[in-house]
């Protein structure tokens, strides 16, 4: 497997069971209808480690674009494969929000709102207000990028198979602490290519996609992003 | 311990601590009623980390068919030993039901809702719809044995133990993200063992056993399990 | 510190968060109230991981009557330390339940129902029925110290410190799924030493201390815990 | 980086991470709203796992004056670099809360009650009751630094990376179990930093900052401290 294909099926993971947890608990009728942000967040969580655990020894698993250009802005990853690995995470969430469609497919019709609908794929902000929404991201992603480089820290020795857990606990974490504002997207292509799902697949009763909130978890998880790696990079020995 | 009998212990142990606490949700006046998915998969991923300590270095822990037929289409598993296992699965998950039946035995009086009693046993769709409860189940058993083998993959270097709670962690994963639909059988045996118990155990007040669907959960998972692990076969190096 | 000081101090800590976590959610006016039983089983998880943390290396952390003798029932334990282990475990216990009236003070003042002061202390049964309370507390230890056995059995290879982590997961996982008809007492010092401490301590408003019910989680967790350990020697090599 | 920054920016992420998830909790239309103590607790042990992650190799990750205080009480730290780590701790608690309040901007105007606001920084009593708060305070914190103690006790052979993630389940388990009197401030700084905080900041429709009992979190964490330091040092070998 060429680490393209490892960043796609890896977000594919990702986004099977992560947005697999956000229609558990919002489509009507599902069996873990308002479980609430526990479920949610563990759901989240477990869905990154899981995630990590299929390529990380392959491609790094990045599975987030905020991930990959934090890392390429600190030398950390080549600026040369940095499109290409976007490309995949994009396609790689695409292709897991169709997943998630067909596994609950009776239960679009059983649901009403199309706010709930869209949920399931993307991210929408609790109060809209661009500015709020956009730092509330960047914190979120700085948390993340900074968060994967100082626990990664070869000085932790974190050995045995540990280390795609404690990332996944990290984003259970984030979502737990920052996750209220905004839904924390904190990864453009986990928000980004469920989006372009529910823009094309057949949802009965659906409404609009919220493209114009859309680019705000596109660009600032990418500032977070980059925000948080130049943090680890000059604090961090 | 033959490897048989640790199938059938294994399943045994898994049945006990999974049917027990959906007993402890849905029947009435148990001291966990009603608490909820976060419970309900939080036991059964627990569940499983503890019947996979039990027997997983003798047996392997398939403790489930979907694993040994999925296993042996990749040739990671003798054919020869399959329908055994499969025996010893479906008879370990049967004691295990007559166990928690035990257990709770006061609670099926106390219980007036026939469904809730079977769904102690027996997992039930939230809206049926053939098609698409074989689609869910299929969906979830791939992740279910795709995952085991990714995590599993020596690349990743668990060690020291932290193997069977992952693949707990796993199950959990499944559950809070693609259970909502039918319950995540994603497992024959776990499915099919204790439903026989609940046609043939003495519960005051049961309804039928529900036979009509009880197919898909035992047929599914072997079809999904199967394409879980060629996903597996064909991408991993 | 000479082992049976470390199963007191092991027992003591046990209760403190063990208790504490009952206190918490039923108890008025606390920030925990009416959590649910997802905080309760995870309290009783992590308090036991701590308990074993603290004494393992020390005393083997059996912080359990029904682990002493299920031990000693199977040769891997000397009877004739096995009355000191539990006098200390008793004493432990109660200590840990003083502490934890402390810790609650002017909540026992607040809180009307007597049967809720209790239960902080010791468990109940949730339908009560002497011969089927019996039997849970007897699968439900039968589990534990089963459990305990297979976990540890070197052939898991836990090392690196997990061992305790992994006990006080086995705990989460039996009161998540066995702990529904009868509270999960699985331990006759956490339960008997309590109550002596419900029926000395100064709480306002108490009612009495259900002596009638006490013997269940003190005899059947033994019985369970020679079961479990029985079982365990029989089937595993 | 040195020892002091170090404690100033673990002890500014446990903030970050530890207040973020009461904001989530108790401000109004966070998509977390409500969601309960297993969210409260888990979020604040995850956010202390990510704090010493951070910085638990450069500076041992104390980020909380109890710790600190008692650890140089049994001579296993320099008084000397005590007023040094306090200052970096409240310094960063400060920076932390700064960081929650603009993570959560337009949930401050959108939440009427002014004690929820303050409950987001700083921690208040359930029941006011100085001398009762302040002992609920010294027996947290005594469990959380024996508890450090112990678990890190060479004896129990933590290593690859585990040791940082069971500090945060310790804190986990003190706040289900310890937390429902006083919200286990447990930590000078963590309640003094953001306390200031909320005094300074222009937070809309804020009340009062309750001096009154903040002296209560920053003296009786330092007394439990020294005890559980204490406690340890005389009874472990």
């Amino acid at each position: 497997m060429n680490v393209y294909l490892a960043e796609l099926i890896g977000t594919m993971i990702l986004i099977i069971l992560g947005d697999g947890v956000v229609a558990n608990v919002v489509l009507n009728k599902s069996k873990g209808q308002n479980s609430g942000w526990i479920v949610i967040t563990t759901g989240w969580g477990l869905a990154v480690a899981v995630a990590v655990y299929a390529v990380g020894w392959i491609s790094g698993a990045h599975i987030n674009p905020a991930v990959t250009v934090g890392l390429a802005a600190i030398g950390q990853f080549d600026w040369g494969m940095v499109p290409g690995y976007i490309i995949a995470q994009i396609v790689g969430a695409f292709l897991g929000a169709v997943i998630v469609w067909l596994a609950y497919l009776p239960h679009w019709e059983a649901t009403e709102d199309p706010g709930a609908k869209l949920a399931v794929f993307s991210t929408g902000p609790a109060i809209r207000n661009t500015a709020a929404n956009f730092i509330t991201e960047v914190i979120g992603t700085a948390v993340l990028v900074g968060g994967v480089l100082w626990i990664g820290n070869a000085n932790n020795g974190i050995g045995n198979g540990l280390g795609p857990l404690l990332v996944g606990f990290l984003v259970w974490s984030i979502g737990l602490s920052l996750g209220g504002p905004t839904g924390y997207a904190i990864n453009p292509a986990r928000d980004l290519g469920p989006r372009i799902a529910h823009q094309l697949l057949p949802i009965p009763g659906k409404g609009d996609s919220d493209w114009a909130y859309g680019w705000i978890p596109v660009v600032a998880p990418i500032v977070g992003g980059v925000i948080g790696a130049l943090f680890y990079n000059i604090f961090w020995p």
